[in-house]
């Protein structure tokens, strides 16, 4: 079986009519994806995106296209996975474009992905039971091990793969009856009033909901006001995440939370610039007295590092206390595994970004390998849920009392709907035409 | 007087068929350029482009065209640059593709130094007295300031060029009249054999370049040979500095580098991932005493550093010595401002990337400038020079005596001939059609 043909299409949903999604820094998105299909001789195809919130997301295919070469002809019969994601991310040439963040990795990113898609669908198996079924060495050898060995070696990861591995047929068990805990940022976009506010995040802890999240950093007394609502609604302890979505430095940062610290916020997400392994790390310290009592508040972040390398350093700074996993911004679920056991040799919870276009459907996966084979804990872990634009595709999460059940399905969960596919091409599908 | 249309080349040179050069991870690079033109209805366009190694060059041409409702129409006569620069990189749906980094901020430096370009020609000067005519509050002005008051204020950053601003004039003639100092990579590309490594070393010291580059990394043995070869011919104190171009991880560049101390290197450059800001300090900490006699090495990088929060971040870690700049991998004139303003205040000094393709006719006026204005020093400091594809550039760099001399034709020296553009376009270009 081979790959025959790849095929990329520019999809933008026009989300930025409504104001579910503004934030801070992203006050009108179009939740987009650069598509990627893997066509194939054989009987199935492979499917994965990039996800963007709009403009650029043209950028973003012209880039999966100049990967064209790497893909089309490829045998997948001998496939090897960690080689083919070196391959995608070393290009001689490509490289010079990053090496390994921006456009050029979201679009290797997108490839891999869909080549996961491809080897969990052969197996017959949703991805996190094919990661499963994967030996730790195989495990290890997805990995580009360049520039990690100073925090991790291959061989500590294989040791810590094979330390967890008892138990993992019964937290596979787990994970079917009782899913996986999650939170939900739908409470709490800058867009909604008061009232929505408090309205959406009592429905939220009734449906089972670990943390409900507010968007904050436009307006320090907005976030007062709206924090003070939502905190009177849920009690003194409920957890209740706030995201600030980079627009801080660093001692704003420390001075705008711990001017919310009383309301007892889980954790500040994204405080400042992604790229901040010292300013994290600072921000962190600012704040280890500034919850309610003098406790430190948490400090995550994830959604925008572009890469293995900056997660590392957050871990060997001790910057963050969460590590925020995205499955569509790094490379692919390669990259996404290093992250997984750096995350776990340094015992740091990984509680995934998602939410957009078809981040949660594929970011689950990860999660609930990390609980099978990596962290083996649930302790502290939660994947973020917004319920958005799941109808588009094939295989959609599904929400049980407040957790995410158990994919089911062979594959990764990326297929959308060819009708959702027609009708979302930008800017000649008819969503777009008619404007 | 207005853009009324953005125009993108994608140029390529067929660099590869030599083995010009090659370095430790970049085997065979097709020099390239993603050359921008803002046409204006007036007697003046703005030429800009961003340096590309050949695939990928298309990919950096769909995100310049991104950028284009911000440009086509611009009114130049009320332009503010620095109010432009921030647009260009803060679209908040373009923004996600980064922030700020790999291939939609290579577009936008691109199209910013094209704006610069025009801007300077308007004034009739060469971009380095251009910015040296403006005001302390103009230049802190063009810089994004956000992510960098932890370390620099933008009323620390206006005092420091009011402080250097004496001696402004004497600078400007010294540097009309005596050049600025270059240090020359021509003589130590991996695919030449040791004898024309020595050969061309010896010719760059007779020509009165400030110090010869060579490439390591890919074979321990063959770098003691060269590096051992070429400090023969060049007595025990010619400063030679050598440049790994990312090829290893922080033990290993610790263990190679220290193996090459006894030959005296000025400065290892690149010597890992260019995203590890803890991983330069380690490798600058584990070098303190890796020289002659127990003598610190110098550690440089920078030509890969994706934006301003990663300088400054290597500047507050300590983690290098020499602050190598790129005037097309950042935001253009505005971010190298900002970098250019950290290092001064930091006290390191700026040895600017160049070679490839129009990189030297670029960086050279944000040297000078660094001179008249900002580091006000020349201790230290030199430009990068490669003796290559200037014939291509209507105003090409000028070397006398081993200094570039002062760039005297107004404008940012980016344009290329009409002739080579058409020649060298990709893929319809003669150049590539005869292949």
């Amino acid at each position: 079986m081979k790959v025959i043909d790849l095929r990329v299409r520019d999809i933008r949903f026009p989300t930025s009519r409504h104001l579910d999604g503004s934030d801070a820094m992203n006050p009108d998105p179009d939740y987009s994806a650069a598509y990627v299909e893997l066509i194939t001789d054989g009987d199935t195809d492979g499917h994965g995106f990039t996800f963007t919130i709009g403009r650029g997301n043209d950028v973003c295919a012209a880039a999966i296209e100049a990967l064209r070469p790497y893909v089309v002809g490829q045998d997948l019969d001998t496939l090897d996975l960690g080689e083919f994601g070196r391959r995608l991310t070393h290009d001689s040439q490509l490289r010079w474009l990053g090496p390994e963040k921006g456009v050029m990795h979201l679009a290797a990113g997108a490839v891999l992905n869909a080549a996961w898609d491809l080897a969990a669908r052969r197996a017959g198996l949703p991805l996190w039971r094919y990661l499963t079924s994967l030996s730790p060495d195989t495990i290890v050898d997805c990995v580009d091990w360049r520039y990690l060995t100073d925090a991790l070696t291959p061989d500590a990861a294989r040791d810590l793969l094979v330390e967890r591995a008892p138990g993992r047929a019964a937290r596979t068990g787990e994970l079917i009856s009782g899913g996986f805990p999650a939170y939900t940022t739908s409470a709490g976009w800058l867009g909604y009033d008061d009232a929505k506010v408090t309205r959406r995040a009592l429905r939220a802890v009734a449906d089972g909901f670990a943390m409900v999240k507010l968007k904050v950093g436009a307006d320090l007394n907005d976030d007062l006001r709206r924090f003070t609502a939502a905190r009177e609604a849920l009690g003194p302890d409920f957890p209740i995440g706030i995201d600030a979505n980079q627009r801080w430095g660093v001692g704003e940062a420390i001075g705008w939370v711990s001017a919310l610290g009383h309301l007892n916020p889980y954790w500040i997400e994204e405080p400042t610039s992604p790229d901040e392994i010292l300013g994290h790390a600072a921000i962190r310290a600012g704040l280890s007295q500034a919850g309610p009592g003098g406790t430190p508040i948490r400090v995550a972040t994830g959604e925008h590092v572009h890469n293995r390398v900056m997660f590392k350093q957050l871990l060997q700074a001790d910057a963050i206390d969460v590590v925020q996993i995205d499955s569509a911004r790094v490379g692919g679920v390669n990259e996404n595994l290093a992250i997984l056991l750096l995350a776990a040799a340094y015992g740091k919870p990984v509680c995934p970004h998602a939410g957009g276009v078809g981040l949660c459907e594929l970011v689950q996966h990860l999660s609930f390998f990390d609980y099978t084979s990596v962290a083996a804990s649930l302790d502290g872990r939660m994947i973020e849920y917004v319920d958005h634009l799941h109808e588009h595709f094939a295989d959609p999460v599904r929400i049980v009392n407040g957790r995410y059940a158990a994919p089911e399905a062979p594959g990764f969960s990326a297929r959308m709907h060819e009708e959702s596919l027609l009708r979302y091409s930008f800017p000649d599908g008819p969503e777009w035409k008619i404007d």
